[in-house]
Order: structure tokens, then C-alpha cells, then sequence
């Protein structure tokens, strides 16, 4: 039986964990898993903090392997040290995502925090608030080993470049002087 | 056939593309090719300019997926522009490395450029320079799928937990006070 | 027959092509616009996503010199793609506007994505959300080979001049005390 | 007589001024007359500081056009004001150089005093010490206007494309796995 | 005669001259006319744009020696050329004064374009916005001089000094536990 | 007798000093005296400004030890030179609090005139505005020496820990698939 | 028998914990060894990594206090999670020291990702590489409870301000026009 | 008698002072003394640290006026607080110079501690590391009042002018093409 099939015939196996540092950054964090159902990727969503529940996130990275989770996404501001340190303790893959919280300088230090992890322990990093793109990319890596999911992506590439020539029709159809309607 | 067998039982096929804006980031880019190497997953690494062949670029993109590969390491400095371009043509996962070349300010513009992607087309950024941490991201993706890669990667990670221990016992020898040898 | 003949004898000859990574940009793209046509610069003005439309961006950039157009303003925001790739593909001179767009970091990533381009590929960057000012570059440009241009550019210069005068006698009419009325 | 013939067919007609703030910036800015004198296309080289000789900068400035100047790059450091004020009094394009000087904080002084031209009076920015970049664009910009230079501009293209193509056979032959040869 | 008569027995004579780029300055730059008024120090206040009015710039800085002035307050935002520009044409002392204008990029610009002169022609900088401050040091300067003027500005430390306490007091009466009663 | 019994005894002895650098700061610098009040160590408030008050910000520090101060809790903005001096006077430990003020970029010169104190004389600073944390960081340092309040933190970082899984249980409760409720 | 007396009656009991994340740290944390031991405050130094090292670093933290330690120095470099992550777990005050290593970006990293601690987890941070000052800091706030290191540290500010002025005599004989001799 | 006499008929008296922070700033500073001596303006020059020796400082700016000097350039790195302290005490003008010293991060600490002062005590700031546009600055405040310097003033501009003008020659008879000549 192939990964493909883990994740598809058996919807009751979580197969991302969505954590975030505070459930302030819910409102940033939810478009991770509304593109996570868009893909019909299984998820869990929960608040795990790396400084005001240190050890329930010892637990939850320790554990995340043998509950079946393919990789974590991690969202946290300022000193963000939540997608780091899940990525110290599980040798699942970690997406980090910096949120630009109320007490973060214009997102830069969530985004060092982030980012500039030492050699041996990487966290693959998103831009400042970019969730839904963390969850896109949980799917290109599910997507590479799992060809349901891999059509799904393309799919959502094809409708992205759809919307924008839409656009294009909509500026001609406004007026604007484009000779260039490929 | 799971994906593992792919990949363990045809060594012949290539599962990372490893590419470079310049053969000038290959003593940066290096670290990626010899973790992967140490991690067994085979490999191939080119250079593929997105400024100077953007063609080959966009044929080096397309034709990804089809050669079978399953992820793409892309290294640029400056107005990096190599992973992001890869990541929209392609819906293989990109892991980008920014490198501070040296017509880079002091790294700023590799990480801008790679990490703030917009919405739809995420690259998976890792730390400046950070070559070698591309490499074990891309070894703990394959082995969110593949039980011998993540096997090696838990090994690699409790390997470099016994350096810290090894350094520690040398610290106490060479003399320093202290108490706590857990 | 000269340059100056075929931009001003032919005005349905385009001969600047402004595009934006989004229609989100068309409110700073905008002014660009509207200054040349109050050059009579014959414009055209679309979407042309590097990360949504590659191929489109590529296809655009590839006809752009046998279309007829003399050079291209392109802006984008956050890691801007658009006006670096389109310059790898076209010999035409790009014009970037870095764009402060809401995924932006205070306009620090579209300015340096834009600017750092790497020897052999330049873009000729103005300020950020200057779109105006690209076009008003762009005249320059046809202006140092097309006299009407030229002295259109001239006139510009001098009604700023002039504008700023009115101004001071603005200040003066107020009430500041003001000795210098050159 | 076009502008083409103009610039071939009268080779001692300065077509590009190269002005710079200082003579400790001639090594940065030789860059710019090397590609300059490999395109043929006829420049002059000067030390104009905005700074300490204001009024030769004016001159300097003001009689460009007339002299047949099409147009100028402007190299500058630290508090970088020569670009910015030659294209207050000239209306001919300005290529601006922000150069990383002895005095320049890391390059950002230079790059912003240069970039951020207010609305009105834009300066054509290039990455940091990037003088090359500038009569690149310098010759783009007269390509698109003397199809002469424009060939030579796309063979410069060209010669980019295949210098990386090379080193990629280089890397082949020297036993990286690469199988993507195209 | 000494320069403290001149100040203080021809109050006709104009001592600073207080400019800006743009009259959209004016609402920063009020408080260096408000303080000087305070200060009994005569002024003069007009708008001089470095890009858009050059020679009226240089005519500016030219006679304003002979004209009586003894120092300059120049006030701009973005690439702010006008105090630089002022300082490399007249001897007399320029106090500059950093806008964080709607096209600046949080006020780094303009601080970095005054700041960051060359050796050899100085501008005296002031904190962002801080014009007041720009008044307040043309007293001091003035004040090393004048005893007269020395004297308000040593009052004005002091009433700053009483205004401090004053809130210490209320502080207290508003019931905060304060023992430190100075 | 022990400094326990000093603190918890004799609640009239001041042992906390927090002072600003204008009363504009107490917003921010309220959350400071709500957290000591909190843990019931006694403090004094009081504005103390280095810039317009240096001598009685010379006299707070020179008779803080002897007034029984056991810490000093400073916060200032802009060029925020009140932490530094106080620590470059008296011998007690001083956290600084950097503040973003109106006058500030963006913070980082609060952070930076704070932080970055020369060799012998250290200031404990905390996040931007975080005055709380200023105060826990000094309700930690007493602990170190006073079972009481060091009980009284613990508890505090339990209450924190289970404010958390309250939220964890809501989320739940709402509906999100959360399978890891440890 | 108060907190002073554990100190100096047994020496033998640790004080303070040195740790930092890397041996390739103890260039740099070595003079917060050496300060300490000038201060005779008993201190152990060990390598304790937050990222190769988890579970160690939460062992750590967990004994810390019930082992008899009064305070942790935590140096790090890049993003530094161990000083905030011992912070999460003790309530022990955690003094943070930003490492500028060779993986950090001019050392921003370091300092953000120890600074911005979120609230209710403060790090008491010093200055970039400045671990002397954090040995100064430790003794600042042991002092507060103890006068016989309290004195120590009033001696060694004493020590410097002599030096200062020794340098002063320097100056002078070396011939310096200086009148002021205080 | 005037001002000017003061200080031209009795050379003893002092008429600037020049302070560091520290003798290791003193390679930076000598430029200042180096310029003054030039101008024939009669300085002091010593070493006031505001961290190391507080009093020493407010004893130096409380007396400055009354011994006579006319003004104040202070040199500091890091947090470096003595231009604003100085600055704070004393209604002397202070002429702030930023160090890049060795804790410095890039100067930017130096540059924001000395430059972002608040309403009401300003310091005239002039470019990281530019100790002699202070003593050039000083010269320009004394000028403005003493017709003396200010013709040492405006004949070291011509001098700088004419030493450009010879390196424009230099530039051409070094085969520079070159035409403009002025």
C-alpha cells in the first residue's frame, strides 16, 4: 500500500498538525487550513506554545511521528521559537510561518527567529503571514509522493493562472489599451 | 510499488535536483549535495541562471516533475530570482537558499527576494547560506514518506545530539566547573 | 525614417508596455499611465504575473521587441519577480516600480527583489510606488532620440519650476516672512 | 538622418557622460566605460562632485543635452547626491550607481539617497556598484532607438546564455550527476 | 559693533533662513518658525526644492551670506538632497531637518541623505520630523554668541526642567506611590 | 534577618524603582506597576527624564541603593538614554524597557540606545513596550532570593501554562479537529 | 541564615549557570567566566544546545533551581532560541547574550530572537557578544542581596571610573591641549 | 569687543571642546582636532565616558560655558549617550559624531543613540565616523560670527573645488575621454 492510499482511503488519519503560538494568531493561521480542506489534506488545528506550554510542545513534537502526522506547520511572532523547536525534537519536517504580531517589530524578528535556524535543524520557511502558502506547500510535498494530491496542486496552479488572464479580459473589456491578449 | 521502493530500489533515478544561479554559489551550495549524498538520496546539480538562460529555466522547471524528480533545492544571491521562478512553473516543492554572494547586501536581498513569495507560489526557504540545512529539509520530506530516509534522518539527528555531549565531556576535562554532566 | 517619425506619425504603434504583477497594483500602476499619455506616449497596459502566468510573462517578454515596443515599465511588490525576469528574457531596457503592495515589508523585499539585479541584467529602478516617475523616466528615454519628447520633457521640468514658485508666492501672500523672492 | 546614423556614423559624438563623485570611485565606475567602449558606443569620463564643485555639477548638467549628450551615469556614495540633482537641471535620462564608499553604511545610504527621488524628477537606479549593469542599460536604451547596438545587446545576451551553458558542461565533465544537459 | 547687535538692535535683519522641498513640509517644519519666534530670533521661511527649482537652490544658498543670513534650517523627506546641497554651495552652517514624507520609507531615507555627507561639507542633522529641535539648536549656536540669546535658551531649559516636575506632582497627587520628591 | 523578611514584612520599604522618561511613557509603563502590584512587591513610580531632568535623574540614581531600591525598572524612547545613564550611576541592576514612542522608528532607536551599553555597565532589556515583562523579569531576580515571591512566579507561569489549554479546550469545543488534547 | 551567607559561606555551591548553544561560543562567553570569578560568584559553564540538545536544555532548565542556581547566563547566535526557552521552563531569571556567530546576519538574528521574549517570558538581554556585561548583571542582582558582592560591584565601577581618568593623564602628558583636569 | 577678537587676539582661551567616550575612539577623533588646528580655532580635547564617569561628565558640560567654550563635539559608540547627556545639561551646542566601534552593530546603534534625541535638546549630528565634517561644522557655527574663519572656511571649500578640478585633470591627461573641461 503506497503513501497515496494512507492518505486517501483512510480520511481519519491526520496527516498535518497546524500549531500556532497563541490562539491571537488563529486569524492568520486559518487560511493554512482552509487550503489544507481545499485539497481534502487531513489536519489537526491546536495551540501549542513554545514559552507558556514548553513541555505540552515537547510532547506534541515527540509524538507527532507515531500519530501519523506527515509535517507540522508552525506559525509564530516576535522571538518565535515554536517552529524551531518542534524542528529540534521530531525529525518531521517543519513549515514555519512568521506572523507580524501586535508586539512583533514590522515582522523581522519573527521572521529571523524563523529563518536563520543553526545547521542540522531547518525550518522550512514561508513569507511574514503566509499561511496559505505554508499549506500549499504541505501539499507539493505530499503531492510529490502522492498523485491525487499532485493533480490537486496543478489544478490550483491552472486555476490561479486562469484568474489572472480573467483579470486581463476584465482591464481590456474597461478600456485599457492592451494589444497584447495572448 | 510505494515511493520508498522508488527511491531505494532504482538508485539509477534521480529524487533531487540541486541547482544554482551561478557555479559561483557552488562552494555555498556544496553542503546540500554532500548531506544528500550522506543521506543516500540521489541527486543531480547543475546551474541554471534565471537571468542569464531563462529558457533553460523554464525547461529545467517543466520538465522536473517528468524526469521524476520529487523536490528541487534552487541557490541564488542577490535579486534571487531562481527559486520563486521554479516554484511557478513547476508544482514540485522548492527549497530555496539564499546565498550571501558578493554582489549581495550582507544577505538581505537573497533572503527578501526568496522568502516573500506571493500567495499561490510558496518556496520553502531555509537560512542564509544554509546549503546543508536544504539538504536535510529534503531528506525529512522524503522521509515523511519513505521509513529508510527517516530512519537515517532520527540517526543523523540523535548523531549531532552526542557531538554536543562529546564537546560538553571535553569542556568538563579541559577543566571547567561544571556540575551538571547529565 | 527616424524614431521620432514612427512614435509620432504612427500613434497606433505602441511603444511603451506597462505591466503589473496584479490588478491589486493597478491603483500605484495607474499614474504611470496617465503620465504618458500626457506625453501622447503610446501605452499598453496588462497583468503579467511571473508566479501565476510564467509562460504568459515569458511570451510577453520574448514578442516584445517585434511587437514594436521600445521598452517595458513592469511593477510588482513583495519578492517582484516581474521586471528582473522580463529583463533575462527581452533586450528592451525594463523600467521596475517597486510596488509597497499589503504581503510587502514596508516595501524593503520589492525594492531590493527589483534593484540587486546581478551583473549582465540590469533594471532601471525607480522608488517605490514611483510609478509616475517611471514613466516620466520613460519619456527621457524617447525624448533623448525624439525632440517632440524632448521638449515635452523640457516643459514638464518647467512647470514644476513654476509650480513650486506659485507656491512660495502662496507662502508669501499668507503672511511668512519671507525676503527671497527670486 | 536617424538617430542611428547619428551615433555610428559619428564616432566622435559623445553619446553617454560617465560622471562620478569622486576619483576614488573610477574603480567601481570603469566597469561602466569597459562595456560601454565593447558595445562602441562613445562616452566621456569625468569627476563632477555634487558636494565640492556645485557649480561645475550645474554645467555640467545644464549644457549635457546640448553638447549631444543622450544620456548620463552618475556614480555616487554615501549621502549620494549627484545623480539626483543631475536630473533636476537636465531633462536627459540619469542612470544612477550607488556605490558602496569607504563612508557608505553598508551601501544603504548610497542606494537610498540615489533611489527615493521624489515624484517629478526620477534617476534609473541600478544594484549597488553595479556600473556595469548601467551601461548595459545605457545601451539597451540606446538599442531601442539604433538597431546596431540593439544586435549587440542580444549577441551580449547571448554570450551570457552560452558562457553558463559552458560552465554547466564544465560541471558535467568534472562528475556531477547531472543529467539535465539541454 | 559685536554679531549680539546686529541680532538684537536691527531686528529687521533676517538671521536663519528656514526652506523646505515642498509646501507639504510645512506642517513638520511650523515648529522651527514657532520656536524661533519664541526665541525672539528672526527668520525667514520659504520653499526652495532642490529637484524641482535647482537654480533657484543655488541662487538661494549663493546670497544668502551676503544677505545676512548666519545659518540655514533646511527641512526634506525621500532622496532629501536640499540640506547636502545647500551645505556644498554657502559657508554658512545647515541645520537638516529628516521628513518622513508620504514618500519616504519610514523616514530612512531622509535621515541617511542628510546624515551621510562626504568629508568636507557637513550638515548639522536633527532627529526625524524634529524641527523644533532644528530651532532650538540654531539658538544654541546663535546663543554661544549672543548672550541675549543664550540666556532664553537657558530659560527654556530650565521651564522644560519645571514642566518635568510639575507632572512628577501630578503624578503623585493622582495617588501613584511615589517617595522620590526632588 | 533575611531579604525575604525585608520585603514581605516591612511593606512600607520601597524595593522596586519605576521611572520614565515622560508621562506620555505611562501606558505603556503601567503594566510594569500592575504585575508588581500583582505580586505584591512594593514599588515607587515616578517620571524621571534624562534629557530634561539630568540632575535630579543623577540624585534618583546617586540615593537608590540607600532609599532600599533593590532594582530600577526604566523605560524611554527615541535616543532613550535614561536606562543607560541610571546603570552608568548606581550599582543596583536596572531593566530597561524600550518604548516606541511617537518620536521613535519604529523602536529600533529605543532598542538599540538601550541595549547596546558599553562593557561595565549592562542594562536588562527587555522586548519593545514590553513594561510586564520588566516587571516579571524583576519579580524573577527578587525570587532568586525570596521563596515567597519565587512561588509567587511559579505559579504565575502555571496560571499562563493553563490560560493556554483553556484555549486549547476552546478550540476544540468550536469545532476544530484537534486530536491531540494532552 | 540568609541568601548572602549561601553565597560566601559555601563556595561550593553554584551560583550562576553559564550555557551557551555551541562550544564554537566560548570565545565569546568566556568573560562572563572570567567576571564572575573576579567577582568570586561561583558559577558551572556547560554546553547546553536548544536545537541538537532539546531534552537536555529542558533537563537543564527543569533542575536548575532545585540544584541551588540563583540565575542563567544563555548565550546563542542566529535564531538563539536558548535563552527564551530556559526562560519558558524555569522561573528562574535567564540573563540572554546575542551571539554574533559566523551563521548570523551582522548578529540581528541573535539579538531579536532573544529580545522580543512574547509576554510573561522575559529575557533580561545585553548588548550584541557582550557576556562580560552579563556576568556584571548577575553580580548586580546577587549584590542586591548580598553586600559583600554589592560592594564588589560599587568597587569595579570605582575601578573603571579610575581608568577612565588614568587615560585622562595620558592624554595630558602625551600633550594634548586639555584644561579640564578634574 | 567682539566675539571674533575673543577668540583670534587671546589664543589660551579654548573655544571648543572636543570629548570621546573613550581613547579607543581617539583615531576617529583626532580628525576633529586635526581640522580645528587647521582653522586656528583653539580646542580641548579629552576623554569624558557618561557611562564610565558620570559626574566627570556632568562636571564637564556644567562648567563648559563658564570656561569659556563655545561649543561641544563629542564623539561615542554603541548606546553612545555623552553627545545627548552633554547636550542635556549644558546650553552649549553640541555636535554629535557617531563611532563604528567595535560593539557597534554596523554604527546603526551609534548613529540613532546620537541622532533621535527629543524636543527640546537636540545634538547637531553629522555622518558615522565624520569627525572632522565636526570640526569643519564648528568651524561654520564660529564663522557665521567671525569673519576671520569665515574666510578660513570658504577658502577651504575653493581648496576642495580646485583639488577636484585637478584630478578631472589628471583623469584626462591619464587618456580619460574626456570634453568637458570647464
Amino acid at each position: 500500500m503506497n503513501e497515496q492510499e494512507t492518505i486517501n482511503q483512510k480520511p481519519e488519519t491526520i496527516v498535518v498538525g497546524i500549531v500556532m503560538g497563541s490562539d491571537s494568531d488563529l486569524p492568520v493561521m486559518q487560511a493554512a487550513a482552509d487550503i489544507l480542506t481545499y485539497f481534502e489534506i487531513s489536519f489537526e488545528l491546536t495551540v501549542v506554545s513554545a514559552h507558556r506550554t514548553p513541555l505540552r510542545m515537547v510532547e506534541y513534537a515527540s509524538g507527532a511521528k507515531d500519530r501519523g502526522l506527515k509535517l507540522i506547520i508552525a506559525g509564530a511572532g516576535g522571538a518565535a521559537h515554536l517552529p524551531g523547536m518542534l524542528a529540534s525534537i521530531t525529525s518531521l519536517p517543519v513549515i514555519g510561518v512568521p506572523i507580524k504580531s501586535s508586539n512583533s517589530i514590522d515582522g523581522w524578528d519573527s521572521i529571523l527567529s524563523i529563518l536563520q535556524m543553526p545547521n542540522g535543524v531547518p525550518v522550512a520557511t514561508v513569507a511574514l503571514n503566509a499561511s496559505r502558502n505554508a499549506g500549499i506547500l504541505a501539499a507539493q510535498f505530499i503531492g510529490a509522493f502522492d498523485q491525487n494530491i499532485a493533480e490537486k496542486v496543478a489544478a490550483y496552479k491552472e486555476k490561479m493562472n486562469k484568474e489572472v488572464l480573467e483579470k486581463v479580459q476584465h482591464l481590456q473589456s474597461a478600456g485599457w489599451p492592451n494589444t497584447f491578449d495572448k
